[in-house]
């Protein structure tokens, strides 16, 4: 079976090294213009090496700059790209895609509304599914070109949703497949999906609370158990609290970040501290961000916390701390991110929100 | 000339010594249940020892927990404790005040509302005199029991309101003689004294972008150099002119942050990460807060910045920032500073908000 991961980042080095290992073919694609990895790891013939917990070195079949042949005959294609660049992305591939196809966006950051839109207005006919995730597979980030440093093996457990739902059985089996050692979960809402990312709940809030203390030292601390405080982990927790309320607005109970954690790392802490304190997947290295314009901001807020502000705003729910770290976020990088981020109701300008995929038993 | 200094925490004793030295006879008064320093002081016969740029010994003429022995007979009568302290203690000197004296509430915090609301309730007779500057005149704080470390000589210059108006020639002169090498500048508004703190601006933002330093470090670093980065100073001077906008809805022309530290410390910032970086005063030792539980954010949001949201929302003015730090501090400390706080509407609930001493010329 042939698999295409479109990415060549942190995320998507490692992705594609855990399907090279199941056997599959593995083709990795980079955009030309983020192509360093890509171009470092075809100089060592597809060789990827890992560092971390289980180094090794493994091999991709293609490292391409080319999205045709990326794609081409490949059953499932994982699109592991920073949410601002997802759109270009699938706009590129849309020519290519043949029916059948599966397309995984690992995170989705809410990527199925305007992926699904594009979809149904550039080639409605089209047969293929989407499917979106609320967390990557590992924790990973390059080391240098062509050597990735993976901190964990891999999550315990991942949430997808799936769109068209009726396809729900054939992606579980093929993600279950292609990562047969995590528990593959199907919510059949991407609203919860979306809802659900730990990195919107954490990464902002975390940033900013210590945004003097990563300008001063460049980011050399540990950003959990040095920076993620009983204070820090108090107003995540707050935050927690409002994405929890904005889900039972639209008729979702959403687990609690903690627990979301639980569920990923097939850990138990006592708490978001405790978690801070002693995950080790969390604490190898320094990884506080080297400056605050970092994806932390530049994508958690306006592809998550302004998604996330939108729902709330739709059903007047009141988020004071999530209203608060989007207005801090956008002083700090002079963007303004509510009128640039990923509304919903961009897609949905005339109808109220509803889950895309919400069954009518689920229903509000 | 006796003068009384109420209040025995750093400011107050650097005050009080200051006084001492111009050959006042000095009276410092302490709350019972705040008297640490005062029975210390009591105990060196009146000797406060000042350590920094320029250490000596200098003597009060009474310490007492005494209200009426501090306040009998003194000319003016310092009031120089934490705003929420500020209504009991007038509370409980109001029975024994004489015509003529002269209050001075250092820093004021928009005391002038408060307290001669009270007066008028209480004593609607008593010919006093409410003065309320924007600072202290010493960057000071305790250094042990009895002695107290100044970073600096005194203020360079330092802004006052006076109620009522007509009683500013006899402050002015007052003011001068007590403080002779600082230039009084009278400014007869007293919301604009209360909007120019610059404890509002800078503390608890300062406080809340390195709220994971702090606990991290337990304040084991240098709050301006390394706490006030450029990011950090990005979202002061959104603050800042968000304060700027507020004064402009109410006719005042209020001056930048940089300037007003300009004015205080005699010196020439470049910029306000300038200033950070380069004033001696402001970096002579560690100073961030050891916790985030600090008056930077249990006095400085309720008493100015919750006064300041409560002015911007009379007048329709925009202030995402100052929203968001009052939101985050909110759930740091678990209180409800937007309703606990000094609200100007407390006192004005069925008028429109004016300045107390806008004289007519000024008005809008």
């Amino acid at each position: 079976m042939k698999v295409a991961v479109m990415g060549a980042g942190g995320g998507g080095v490692a992705l594609a090294s855990h399907l090279a290992q199941q056997g599959f073919q593995t083709a990795l694609y980079a955009p030309p213009e983020h192509a360093k990895n890509a171009y470092a790891i075809s100089e060592q013939q597809g060789e990827i090496h890992i560092t971390g917990d289980h180094p090794l070195t493994c091999k991709v079949d293609t490292v391409t700059l080319d999205i045709r042949q990326a794609i081409h005959g490949a059953e499932i294609i994982f699109m592991v790209v920073p949410a601002f660049g997802q759109e270009a992305l699938f706009e590129n591939m849309l020519p290519f895609l043949v029916d059948e196809q599966v397309i995984a966006v690992m995170p989705g950051n809410f990527a199925t509304y305007p992926l699904q839109y594009m979809l149904e207005k550039v080639r409605p006919t089209l047969d293929i599914t989407l499917i979106e995730s609320s967390s990557l597979l590992h924790v990973a980030e390059i080391e240098e070109p062509g050597t990735v440093h993976i901190a964990s093996q891999h999550k315990n457990l991942l949430e997808f949703s799936v769109y068209p739902e009726y396809q729900t059985q054939k992606a579980q089996t093929l993600l279950q497949k292609c990562m047969p050692e995590t528990h593959i979960k199907i919510v059949n809402n991407y609203l919860a999906i979306g809802l659900n990312s730990p990195n919107g709940i954490v990464h902002p809030a975390l940033t900013i609370l210590n945004c003097g203390y990563i300008e001063s030292t460049h980011g050399e601390f540990y950003f959990y158990k040095d920076g993620m405080t009983p204070a820090v982990c108090k107003i995540i927790n707050a935050l927690d609290k409002e994405r929890q309320a904005i889900g039972k607005a639209y008729g979702l109970d959403l687990p609690a970040l903690l627990d979301i954690i639980h569920h990923y790392y097939g850990i138990n802490a006592l708490s978001l501290r405790d978690f801070a304190l002693t995950s080790a997947v969390h604490n190898q290295r320094y990884s506080a961000p080297t400056c605050y314009s970092h994806r932390y901001i530049s994508e958690d807020v306006p592809y998550l916390l302004v998604p996330w502000l939108s729902l709330a705003k739709a059903a007047n729910v009141n988020t004071p701390v999530l209203k608060s770290i989007i207005s801090i976020a956008t002083e700090l990088v002079d963007c303004n991110f509510v009128k640039k981020g990923r509304l919903i109701s961009h897609f949905l300008p005339s109808q109220p929100i509803v889950p895309l995929h919400l069954s009518s038993q689920q229903a509000v």
